[in-house]
């Protein structure tokens, strides 16, 4: 039998590429979508569904981690710190730092993957886009594959893939469009729920990726400033 | 300032004397409790509380992670699956296996110890008695500690402690006697929210402990077994 790949699925642009991806890599997909919390949550849990139903996946399965909201201290989940208008050369961690958030996240997919006798759990996580998150870098991935390995049953055998994480977003871009992934079903947008605001960190990264491949974002903007 | 440690606190035993030992190297203690939808959780949480009060510890967090419960596949969440009676001569996993159970809590409690600047976690994790769970092995926790260095910010710095993993039960109980630490607070049973079953893997292995160590158990039994 087709071995499952577990493939964290925001909504947004990286994780619907790193689908597209690992779809291509001929694993049965189980799709896993994390609440935590954050502003746009029900737009994001939106594009969740249709981009499973894109791609026929019915294991599907959402898993509400609002205690990282509890946890707080993030801009993200915390209603009363305002989210920083993007500056894409700004150093050190934003404000929209979630603490640990992809061990946590991490966590739950090893659980749900081990249920499922899976072989692989993909996440999109992106090293030089990622605005300076400390657990979005390769090292910390493979930091994460031996805590599985020792973690988990003897007969468990679970890789870790992070298809885009060496990508820049345009490169990201022009990899999506080839495998002709849905980018209108997506959503990247940290502030809105209607349209994208066009002037999060998210937009702008998404934005400046798509500028830069020369290629039209479907969705709708706000504003659509020119970051490229 | 002292810097705070955060402890894992079920309100078993093993947490019950991490805990103390944690107290005795001159942290700041706060204490974490995670719901993981098991059958005697209120019972627990009672026994959390009545912990903290003893040491007087305010930073509490209580965080439900029912979700593992979904995700399924063991005894101690699904109702539908009977608790093994007690077999300390089993081999291999027990049913009342969480997958990567431990790896879920220490996420949540890293990024809860990021916020509070914490220097430590503590967790009673035992590897000699502890079932046959992979995820409680100390070369686990090491490979833990590294994703912890490797996923929070540079300036953080947390040293992941588990100062009963080499322990046997009854050198854990010698050590919490020596500690005079709360075992009437405590909670151990896998079964009943009354009195301890007494026949649980759980109260099994406590109550060999207690019995070896030639110590008197203050917790009421509806059985008592001699296993030592």
């Amino acid at each position: 039998m087709t071995p499952y790949a577990v493939v964290l699925l925001s909504g947004g642009m990286d994780s619907l590429v790193t689908l597209a991806l690992t779809h291509a890599m001929g694993y049965r997909l189980a799709a896993l979508h994390l609440n935590y919390g954050q502003r746009t949550e029900q737009r994001e849990l939106a594009a969740f569904h249709a981009i499973c139903d894109h791609y026929q996946i019915s294991d599907r399965l959402v898993v509400d981690v609002a205690h990282l909201a509890a946890i707080g201290s993030s801009s993200l989940t915390d209603p009363s710190i305002a989210v920083e208008r993007a500056n894409l050369h700004r150093q050190g961690i934003p404000s929209s730092y979630v603490p640990f958030r992809n061990a946590n996240i991490l966590a739950i997919a090893t659980s749900w993957a081990e249920v499922l006798s899976a072989r692989a759990i993909a996440i999109g996580a992106v090293e030089e886009d990622s605005s300076g998150y400390p657990d979005c870098r390769e090292e910390f991935f493979r930091a994460f594959e031996r805590v599985i390995e020792l973690g988990t049953k003897p007969d468990t055998q679970i890789a870790l893939l992070t298809p885009v994480i060496h990508l820049r977003k345009d490169e990201i871009v022009r990899r999506g469009a080839e495998l002709n992934a849905p980018f209108h079903l997506s959503w990247s947008c940290y502030t809105r729920n209607d349209i994208a605001c066009g002037e999060c960190d998210s937009c702008a990264l998404r934005l400046r990726g798509f500028q830069r491949a020369g290629i039209e974002d479907p969705l709708p903007y706000a504003v659509k400033p020119q970051y490229a």
